[in-house]
């Protein structure tokens, strides 16, 4: 079964011009969605790593299957003003302003072996902005794994000497 | 490992007089957030789901596992304009004026067994919407599960003739 199939083509959203991949339809689809998780396992289950760091929101879906099947803690990078605790915040650039990521400052201990997860590396800056927080915190950095990568967008050059795994690419 | 003794209490947030029950202390630890999961997998696991609902954003970080853990598909319900085809609405009460929920019109057949997941169950509004929502696309709620619940808010009567899980109560 080939998973970029169950990806769906919206055309003009979130506004014209754009095409959005819609991974709703992979997630519905059980054989799909259970691929993709088998599939991250694999990769990474002999790098010991202890902490998954998921990005809000959708990074969730992926990074917590992972922390489970990999024995790892998971970890949530979010939006300002979500987490209760003290954070550290980073700021990215968008096509137009900026935008910014928290983490709890207890959340990663230094030397702690991190695996980060999004669904879909575009331009790079917000994955770029949470390697800065992961590095922030002392982890080390094991990997990093999308859904989809669009490779037009050269995110991969922003995360420079990161290993990073994507399981579709456009 | 008793896993409510690894919620952490952070007064005043979001705003003065809240007690706010972090579960990212929860999260991180591996053997805490591995236990919440296989106490959920064996509570459904003969119940024969075939979608996991879960709530944006949190409600993502339980639902992902167990849809992995329990073979079911994966459903996002989240805020308005974050899902890029046709969806149903439903809108609930807050303190302060009222929220909104959507999801995708095909993200669940009708007859399908489905079993819905969030964080916290506070005043029930945020899940009371999420079953009209469900009900709307005429799946077969087989259960409601929670990580917390916050008995004195009675959120529990709003959800009258569902069979709900809370694996932590205060």
């Amino acid at each position: 079964m080939d998973i970029k199939s169950k990806i769906r083509d919206i055309p003009d959203f979130p506004k014209e011009g754009i095409l959005f991949r819609d991974i709703t339809t992979l997630l519905k689809d059980k054989e799909a969605f259970n691929k993709v998780i088998n599939k991250f396992v694999s990769f990474y289950k002999d790098e010991g790593v202890q902490k998954v760091v998921g990005i809000e929101s959708r990074g969730f879906i992926f990074g917590a299957p992972l922390a489970h099947q990999l024995n790892a803690g998971f970890v949530p990078i979010r939006k300002p003003g979500k987490l209760p605790s003290d954070v550290y915040e980073a700021k990215y650039e968008l096509e137009y302003g900026t935008d910014t990521l928290a983490i709890h400052q207890d959340a990663i201990s230094p030397g702690e072996k991190v695996l980060i997860v999004d669904d879909l590396l575009a331009t790079g800056g917000t994955m770029s902005a949470a390697v800065d927080l992961i590095k922030q915190l002392g982890g080390t950095i094991v990997g990093i794994a999308f859904l989809i990568e669009l490779a037009v967008l050269k995110g991969r050059e922003k995360l420079n000497g990161q290993n990073i795994l994507s399981l579709i690419t456009y």
